[in-house]
């Protein structure tokens, strides 16, 4: 997998940088917001960046570890939940209506169910991505075909958004999908099982010990693995995959990306070691009450916006700091300069 | 100062509490956004709060203690800050139009300046708070008079709001007033300067040792004065108090009042020493930067939404939180139950 990066001028990002050396505030008064503008900025190749239009694509999956007692929840749960998506009922379909924002469902392979009725402004799609799946422990998570089918399926996923589309949040729902996001994190991070595993929809005690369990079998089955696309096929599952794919076209299109929580991250923690310009695409939206969430952050050297204890996935915790990012961007564009204003700067 | 704070009634907090147990997540998934829909609902009296209408107030003053070397910037920054919120060009006064809140200047005490023209949404008026001032270290921020003054201009402000107004933000512009808030915060916690006073506008070095001295010989200076409206009026000013008796004014028509940072928080404080009651109708929008803030929200209890290192008050804070209490309210009245969604529970 290369992804064809394109290049960007400096030129941008450093008048931004200065542009928020004037406004009138102190320097570094808006922290991250100001972090967001400039990057932003050099994103988007333009000293006055935009904040939209945006979209939001949540890719499902079922994952056959979902049968070892991984989560707090059964299997049944993720066909249902996209329909929830689909329908307007899911947290990421209110927050996504919320804020006029497109929301778009990928079934990449949930057990079958009947077409939803989508709400207003909600789009849903399935997609067979073919190959085979396993369940980490015993078998890969996708052979190749399941992988390479589940990366295109992301990647036109965004290529299937208006052209104009300035700003991407990328979102999952997949019953027992912290376990292959801690296996692929603690691999790629080199940490064992220990470290990353948390509760997840909220397993517990005995439970949560062998959710551990399960994912240091399948760290030891891989060991050796260590290649970012070869981690994912061994270690991952298809929304994950999927997200991958489209993290990696979206950087390709020049657009932003708006990360979710824990999982979202697993999937940009692969693309960035697959390729390290792809980071710059990024950001980091929320800091997610799942544990291994700050070890990714720290690895990713990410600065969020928001700490509310989120860890529902979805896209929900991106979409809860997509505001932060619109009120980076009014302030960067529509705030004072010390002249405009008149007001004495500091006396250096 | 008596405030006649509404009583409530449980059973609304009890119901919201109950619908968000079987709304399409797993429990408390959403973190501190579940939690904000209770206290709204409990605030509001009603299971399906409301998240508007807003409004936002900045209070204005200038401070004595700004000769005194304690801030970055010099003292004439207070009055053009209050005329830059007022056309339009601060931080506030971005946020707050991108968000279609009003936005209410309203200065107690900065040094005169001709009537600004304001921007559309936002309304400028200025009350002579009369009494006398002082620099803290050597004499009381206000007199008798300047504090009723300032408490009563507070909750003017507040009654001049439409009555339909759900919640309230408060935001202070005064240069040199992280040194009252810091004193004020030192004594109502038990604290020394030290563990108190913070950069705030950018102070480092020599200055910020400076300004730690003059807070302790504030503290020293008043030593034994614990009561919290003459610790106002000892070591805080006239913006500060304006917030005291707006938080006040507002808890006793049921309004929620979403706080800023330190400054505001430092009122927040004096209001919840006054009368523990008032704490009910308070969240606190985001951890400031302002290493003194996070003793305040640990007395306070109190969880926090954004945490993105902002440190520029003028309702900055408490504005970018805003977009966060309305996705709590959205996801609180629009998500799907279990039941309406079909989705099986999690199994106990």
């Amino acid at each position: 997998m290369t992804w064809l990066i394109p290049t960007r001028d400096s030129r941008f990002r450093n008048a931004a940088l200065k542009r928020q050396s004037v406004l009138t505030k102190p320097a570094g008064a808006l922290g991250t917001l100001e972090a967001v503008a400039v990057w932003l900025a050099d994103v988007q190749q333009t000293e006055r960046p935009a904040a939209g239009p945006c979209a939001a694509i949540v890719f499902a999956s079922d994952h056959p570890v979902s049968h070892l007692g991984v989560s707090a929840y059964p299997r049944e749960v993720t066909p249902m939940m996209a329909i929830n998506l689909a329908t307007g009922g899911a947290a990421a379909s209110v927050l996504a209506r919320l804020q006029g924002i497109p929301l778009h469902v990928v079934d990449v392979g949930a057990e079958p169910y009947p077409v939803p009725t989508t709400a207003p402004g909600v789009h849903w799609r399935r997609v067979d991505v073919g190959g085979t799946v396993g369940n980490l422990v015993d078998s890969d998570a996708m052979d190749t075909t399941a992988l390479q089918g589940a990366l295109s399926a992301g990647a036109d996923a965004v290529d299937a958004l208006p052209s104009d589309t300035k700003l991407v949040l990328f979102g999952e729902m997949g019953i027992g999908n912290t376990t292959p996001a801690s296996a692929i994190a603690a691999r790629l991070l080199g940490l064992d099982a220990t470290a990353m595993v948390g509760p997840g929809t909220g397993v517990t005690g005995a439970a949560l010990e062998a959710k551990r369990v399960k994912v240091q079998q399948a760290l030891d089955r891989t060991e050796g693995v260590t290649d970012p696309m070869a981690v994912l096929g061994a270690l991952g599952g298809r929304e994950i995959a999927a997200i991958v794919g489209a993290i990696g076209r979206a950087a390709e299109l020049g657009m932003a990306v708006l990360i979710d929580g824990f999982i979202v991250s697993s999937a940009a923690l692969v693309a960035a070691k697959q390729d390290a310009r792809v980071r710059d695409f990024m950001w980091f939206g929320h800091r997610s009450a799942e544990p291994g969430h700050a070890a990714i952050l720290q690895e990713m050297d990410a600065a969020t916006l928001v700490d509310a204890g989120l860890r529902l996935g979805e896209a929900s915790g991106a979409l809860t700091a997509l505001p932060l990012i619109a009120a980076a961007v009014a302030l960067h564009n529509e705030m004072a300069t010390f002249e405009e204003a008149s007001v004495p700067g500091r006396p250096d």
